[in-house]
């Protein structure tokens, strides 16, 4: 069982229908979410719960807005097993108001163990026998071995994997900008991407691995779109953490395909500052406004190119 | 809180106490669990509790035998919240038997996120104010700033970090050996994990930051323990993925330590063979006397250093 299109046509059709191609990323940072939703709740079930009524709440203000969610597994996992329990039910809520979920897992691990991960990623959920997550987020640290079991189950499931290329974080550099031979390790990671999307064999334009590039590389995205003409990139960095929607242009294709501009803690929390974490009595409308804005900037990214 | 002395005094404790570094992998395999414990069980849940079943009776043949456990979070995960349940069920119930548990999670994500799981794996358990976890494993991919908000964490809560180097499966070579100025790349990881260790200022021989070398990359071992001489070296790899245990002598010390002899597959479904998963009815007795048989090797591992 499995959706009936390919992960990459639901994408292209969502972006279609809205005009752009705006991701949010869905961290319900405890500090920053409203004192309404978090007051009087100590024990981690209730912490989970506060952060599934707040993703719901959200999601309830990006429907016709956003097309896609990328809730991030860590701000869940931190309260224990009722925070897994959240984390899936926020993206199925998500699913059921008709947005695509990318679950921000990370996973990445020996075959055998990727096979795990990747067969539960990708379950079919017995409410409608498709798989709570359209895509996940991938490790490729372990090589072939490590991602293939991912890529694999998403083909058969419809589903789609971006695989972390050039990450959006200061230290980044230490290890995907190592010179080999005069070239980056991301461009050789690249290559093997480039390998692991031929193997696929896949009808579609866009192929169902995708990578996650930082909005903040604004050197390499045009060399790594030149690289990996088959790939969506996930771009997260957008916001909060420096980059402009802009920075994503270059990553798009001649139709303004191929980069999802991503906005976490800029679009969740949008009232946020240095000296203010205080969210207003009209938080909803604060966050409906500002993914209104930023879908405004997606949507140019995408009429630029 | 925390516990009171660091993650590598309890270990060399451990060691010193049975006489071997040997760390059972808890990778409750579903194919190869003894139907006793499988059988009838279709849901998650269900599953679940079937792998906390099958790992408690595990850890009641280990006690006294083995001083390290190292439960894999996918097996569990896969199972959903109740599986995450189960996991922390497994750890906690190690850690009540007097063992050492190294949870195998290996997270890694930029700084922030890195963060949040950070805490959550650290968080001291209401039981006994200790965290579940002894020590995580973590993807280093992100560099520093996703690795640090580990080794803090760790240092804070008297833990232990073991950080991906070099792994065991067969593509790890892929990213890992690229050359980068005639140098792979593992050993730039290495410069960088040395600098981190350097950072900590720790009292103690061993830093709480070790590695993760797998036992079937024997080539590397010995210039890897030249370059890391503080870190314990985890060492997957032996048994079912090929390693012999005397694999990791070249990781130890002058005083026979440093060094993780893991297996998994091997001492967790000794049974096990191509034509035969089926598990024996005295299956209990066949783990214990396997755990026994692998501590035997694990103890000649440090003897013949």
């Amino acid at each position: 069982m499995g959706e009936s299109r390919p992960f990459v046509e639901r994408l292209s059709h969502s972006i279609e229908t809205l005009g752009h191609a705006l991701c949010a990323g869905l961290d319900p940072w405890w500090d920053m979410m409203p004192a309404e939703v978090t007051a009087g709740r100590d024990t981690l079930s209730e912490k989970a719960a506060a952060c599934r009524e707040y993703c719901v709440a959200v999601i309830d203000q990006l429907v016709g807005v956003v097309g896609v969610v990328k809730p991030q597994s860590a701000y869940f996992e931190q309260y224990g097993s009722a925070g897994v329990a959240a984390f899936h039910d926020v993206a199925r809520y998500a699913r059921s108001k008709g947005l695509l979920v990318i679950g921000d897992v990370k996973r990445g691990d020996i075959g055998s163990t990727a096979s795990a991960y990747a067969q539960s990623l990708f379950r079919p959920d017995p409410a409608d026998g498709c798989p709570v997550f359209d895509a996940v987020t991938v490790n490729p640290f372990f090589g072939s071995d490590g991602v293939k079991p991912f890529l694999e189950q998403a083909q058969k499931t419809n589903s789609g994997v971006f695989l972390l290329l050039r990450t959006s974080n200061p230290s980044s550099a230490e290890l995907q900008e190592l010179l080999i031979d005069g070239r980056p390790m991301y461009a050789h990671l690249a290559d093997l991407i480039a390998g692991w999307v031929e193997e696929l064999e896949e009808p579609t334009k866009y192929s169902l691995a995708g990578v996650v590039v930082g909005a903040t590389q604004e050197k390499v995205i045009e060399e790594l779109r030149h690289r990996l003409p088959r790939c969506w990139f996930l771009m997260p960095g957008v916001g909060a953490q420096g980059a402009g929607a802009d920075a994503c242009a270059a990553a798009t294709d001649s139709g303004g395909e191929g980069a999802l501009v991503t906005v976490a803690r800029g679009l969740l929390f949008p009232w946020r500052s240095k000296e203010n974490l205080e969210a207003p009595e009209n938080w909803r409308e604060a966050i409906a406004a500002s993914a209104r804005e930023w879908a405004v900037a997606a949507s140019s990214v995408r009429c630029d190119r």
